[in-house]
């Protein structure tokens, strides 16, 4: 089981910027069409006063900076030169003045994801929402946020709609849940998500690695029960150490996809490709995660016949000094 | 407009060292060159127990380490060779036990300048003082400090004397100044500073990027009421990311210099250039900034006849491998 | 006096994972023999529920995470082909649910040790233990930790036992201890070190570079009283920076070298030369950290005679095009 989808991290929260052009991002594209990747996922829409395209709809309601590159053209044209699938992202109010309204976050949204199918609704590649809100215990009113964004998102475009929320786990939080907590929070969450969510992708880096599967098998029943996809977001970089979020050592990633494999989800997404696992990363640590990433990808090919083109490719950019 | 400016910051505070020796300063002088930097800025001329040369006058006052590189030579001889100008910077007895005793700070920085000039003072690109000392808010003893040690400066050698305050604002600090009391504070300050300092060059990154119009419209209009020069320092670092200080973002920094090009300031200087915006950094996210800065820089060119030179020039820079 | 020795850093606490295979190990091996390295000191057998091998003993304590790569047989079979003396650590049991109960922790030890021993003791660079706890100020329950371990592996196989302890200094500590506390707490863990432990090797980072000289004084005084011998752990990392845990700034490993070298101390060594001093390390700063290191090196060799050949050797690597 591979890692066939990634998150695209502009418009950042929390990562540092690349500082990429069109040329840098069509060769990260390469890359990861050439280890499998077939999903991409544009974090956000839209984020406090930054916005992924020079939005009319935003503008309405928060005083956006000017914006030079339109971001969602940019990564539908890569994705459609790959032949990959395109979610797009939400607005997220954070930190402007209305933040954490849940009526003044839904109205926004509203306006914004109406004129993004307007403009980019007959894209090819555009085949999934993003619901950029991360929860990770039951608040009725946040989940009702989320009803909202999913009525309005699938009546525009009736496309599936992927969330990835986090455990409210001991490497974030000073007073952790436990799996019982959790499992009665999600027991909630899921029935009001069903008939709305689509697909759940858990981020796997709050918790313990010996604890993941257990509240894998927690998430992955209860999606089901609930009629939900469950993938599994394998988050590529590292947390809890003094400087936060560099790509992960590569024994801990391998762990936590085989872990995931034996966890019964039916995808392996991962926050994500460009900074943490590419071969263009601007951290050189990543290179060397990308190698041993396809020395293991290769290590298994002989049990996936007919998939073995993608490690092949991968070879064929190193060899070409690409990286 | 372009940034025609930069610091040196070599005896840091914060920013993490490039280890550089001669061979790769000489580098990174003609990259600056190359994009049309014509002025240096020396941070800090010593900070705590180190110096930037082997000073017997610090050493009256402080346990100072050793110094192996005369920085202030060194960087004398960059500055002539690429026909730059060079300001030097000022003492901070920062961690020092005196620390933050003005009386004697002044003192030592007294007997240090006068050292300076006998040293370096027919150096011929020595043709500014940087008051090193950081001030946002009007405090009478702290801004006599000021008028103290550039009464003495000019006295040695009178050259226009640079300072790059702070605006006490959101990104750093939790209780926060407004426009109006910004106002009251620098109509103050720049009363004092009126016949002492010559330039004021404000940091760009402590407010929202949509609250820097208004802070820079007070600046400029209260440094022009008092006869002093206005510039922008415009910092090529991102503020407020869980890993700080690392380089910006594109569309953040070229948002700072349009607004400042808006602002009215008479040039932009930058904090700084060989860690942040360099095509030397050691940072790579800085390599591909420095692309991005360059296409934008080369894209306004037809509007500014007779300045192509520059850009070519750092063209040529990336096709020579150099980068 | 150069350095001579390097932690190897995999299992970690605090630096991030370089990600390196066993090509990569194998040119960094390299590049530490071109500097004369000739003694290699794995930080820790295991740490938590990670191991630096398949720890049979280890499980029947500690949910053990899977182990893909034997890094004690890498790192044995990297020093035999280099001809360098290898240090193996012992476990730490931070984070496990027993943590800092001594007891559980000396049981675990014990058959660790055993197994080590079991596995590795025929192993030709297998030269050292290293005990990979940290004491900074006397504690007799800790102090006995110590000499139930070291009873053990001197038991199991007698080769020297070495410690790195830490000054409880001002750089980490907000409270932090005099020179004459100090050496009171150290009179008394030195007595009962010794005749268990035999070098002992204090991190030289924790106070300022001013106070070094003093703290070196009392730490070799009083490890040849007890008949121990005093070596340093020379960091090549920066501390009290926003981003901790970065190569150094060049002038400050040069004075701590120096420092050292006046001190006494009969050995240097470093933690670590992978991420901090190498010409590989994922830190481009480290790069130019080696070449001023080699700089150095080169200038001091015409004092020792027949020691040419290690600079001419890193100098090749530089010209091969390796770095």
């Amino acid at each position: 089981m591979k890692i066939t989808g990634t998150f695209l991290d502009e418009i950042t929260h929390d990562i540092p910027s690349s500082n990429w052009g069109v040329e840098e991002w069509a060769r990260d594209f390469d890359a990861m069409k050439s280890v499998g990747i077939d999903t991409v996922i544009l974090i956000r829409g839209g984020y406090s006063d930054h916005a992924t395209f020079d939005s009319v709809s935003l503008k309405k309601y928060v005083p956006l900076r000017p914006v030079y590159t339109d971001l969602v053209d940019l990564f539908l044209s890569q994705a459609e030169r790959c032949g990959m699938d395109f979610f797009m992202g939400t607005y997220d109010p954070f930190l402007v003045s209305h933040q954490r309204d849940y009526d003044v976050e839904l109205k926004i949204n509203l306006d914004f994801i109406s004129e993004v199918v307007d403009r980019y609704g007959d894209r090819k590649a555009f085949k999934g929402w993003y619901l950029s809100r991360e929860i990770s215990t039951y608040d009725p009113s946040f989940t009702g946020l989320f009803e909202g964004l999913c009525s309005h998102m699938k009546t525009m475009k009736d496309i599936p709609v992927l969330v990835s929320p986090s455990i409210y786990g001991k490497k974030q939080f000073a007073n952790p849940i436990t799996p019982e907590e959790h499992e009665k929070h999600w027991r909630n969450i899921y029935s009001r998500f069903s008939g709305y969510v689509d697909i759940v992708a858990f981020q796997d880096g709050h918790v313990d690695f010996g604890d993941l599967p257990l509240y894998m098998q927690i998430n992955t029943s209860l999606a089901r029960e609930n009629g939900i996809i469950p993938w599994s977001n394998v988050e590529t970089f590292e947390r809890g150490m003094p400087i936060d979020f560099l790509p992960i050592a590569w024994p801990h990633l391998r762990d936590k996809i085989e872990t995931a494999a034996r966890g019964g989800v039916e995808k392996l997404i991962t926050f994500e490709f460009s900074h943490f696992l590419s071969p263009n990363s601007v951290y050189p640590s990543a290179h060397n995660l990308f190698k041993r990433y396809c020395e293991w990808f290769k290590s298994t090919e002989g049990l996936e016949r007919g998939k073995v083109t993608p490690v092949r490719r991968a070879e064929k950019i190193f060899s070409q000094g690409i990286v």
